[in-house]
């Protein structure tokens, strides 16, 4: 069996997350169909995480293993021929026959972004996350890189993750910054692993900092391990991309 | 009465085209709905000229007359309250009693977008025609300024608009240019007018051209008045932009 890496771009409008389901269109869904069909037999396609519904991808990892021995070009080729024009095929390489593109990421980098102005181009609507009211904006600047470092992340875990017992909800995170692009406020992070809704969470946050709703000592508290309850509002998916996953080399 | 002039933009992926057709969505249709919502009456919205199904636009013009005393501003937010988010009123403001978009219009500018690497991007695909086989660019580069000037194009016009008789098919190209934009190839072209299609036959002669099926003397003959037939194939719609409508200030 030879070991397939790929790279995915995906528009995450259409589609009812990554993780296969039956009879609704998923982005591992359509992979799995589509290697299937390549190889003439069942193929498991295996991402390095889950995105949810309306979230987008960049550079989405995954892998699976065929016994076809198409050429890594040409079965890119082919991949995209299948495929919903909204998934893409980015890269295809041979990888290790052990690699698995979730237990050997090292980080994996997301980015948030919201549109800062009272219009929102209809062209970029499904890729945005639109909030034109106030915003604090360099307090948010000031508190995105508390989140740099070991935290216990349960406040920023979608319910039924959080009330989940055992399972460490601590995660590391090497980079976390809001920037201004033009219109967009881009908040950046890069962690070592990402609990459900966890980056939705974390712009959330930021977002209620902005309006005056949580004083720095308050939104601290919230990375604190003793703390209770949900950390704030998850921001709508249209606004999140995985825009790459890390592997040391 | 009041006479409103109105800039808009709108991704035409879902929509019927620009002109009212009943029970189908298209962009003159919502624009009539939303202002006869706010007038409390029937409004009549006119259009600086039509855009076919699944053609975009960044700044087209429309106006309506209304006796409603509401600020423009608060107008522009109410239509856009209404709205749904593929459309959007940029601006609104107070014009002339006998201002009417089409009439008063001295020139269009359009954009047509063709995306020339092996990929597309997922989230630039409703927005760019996908052309990734080989083209001589350059040769499309020197032949599209061609179009500049007045001319018979009568080849240029879809069928049903080719085959009518009466109504002159004569329009002035005030610049017509093809460059590069990283991956794509940009056709940009202002005139006073544009018959149904031409703009994307106007494209589709261009890339024909660069297909190397077109010779520059066959390419010139199409501007000929005496040339029987159709210029080349009409480009998809998705690459295709209303950029701008230019008015005498």
């Amino acid at each position: 069996m030879r070991r397939i890496r790929i790279v995915v771009a995906y528009d995450g409008t259409e589609f009812h997350g990554w993780q296969v389901q039956p009879g609704l269109p998923t982005v591992q869904g359509w992979l799995e169909k589509v290697a299937a069909e390549i190889e003439g037999a069942p193929v498991k396609v295996h991402g390095s995480g889950r995105t949810d519904a309306g979230v987008h991808a960049l550079g989405q990892v995954a892998a699976f293993s065929i016994r076809n021995p198409i050429p890594c070009s040409n079965l890119r080729k082919a991949m995209n021929r299948l495929l919903p024009r909204a998934i893409r095929v980015l890269e295809a390489s041979e990888a290790a026959q052990d690699f698995h593109p979730r237990y050997h990421a090292h980080s994996k980098t997301y980015e948030y972004r919201i549109w800062r102005e009272e219009v929102c181009p209809p062209h970029r609507r499904l890729y945005l996350c639109h909030f034109p009211y106030p915003l604090h904006e360099e307090r948010m600047m000031e508190l995105a890189p508390l989140f740099e470092g070991e935290h216990d992340f349960s406040a920023f875990a979608a319910a039924d993750e959080r009330d989940e017992l055992g399972g460490s909800k601590v995660r590391r995170i090497f980079e976390s910054r809001m920037r201004r692009e033009g219109a967009e406020l881009v908040f950046r992070v890069r962690g070592s692993g990402f609990l459900k809704h966890m980056v939705r969470m974390m712009a959330g946050a930021l977002v209620e900092a902005g309006k005056g709703n949580l004083r720095r000592e308050e939104f601290q508290a919230r990375l604190e391990p003793g703390f209770a309850g949900k950390a704030g509002p998850a921001m709508p998916a249209s606004g999140l991309f995985l825009v790459s996953v890390e592997y040391e080399s």
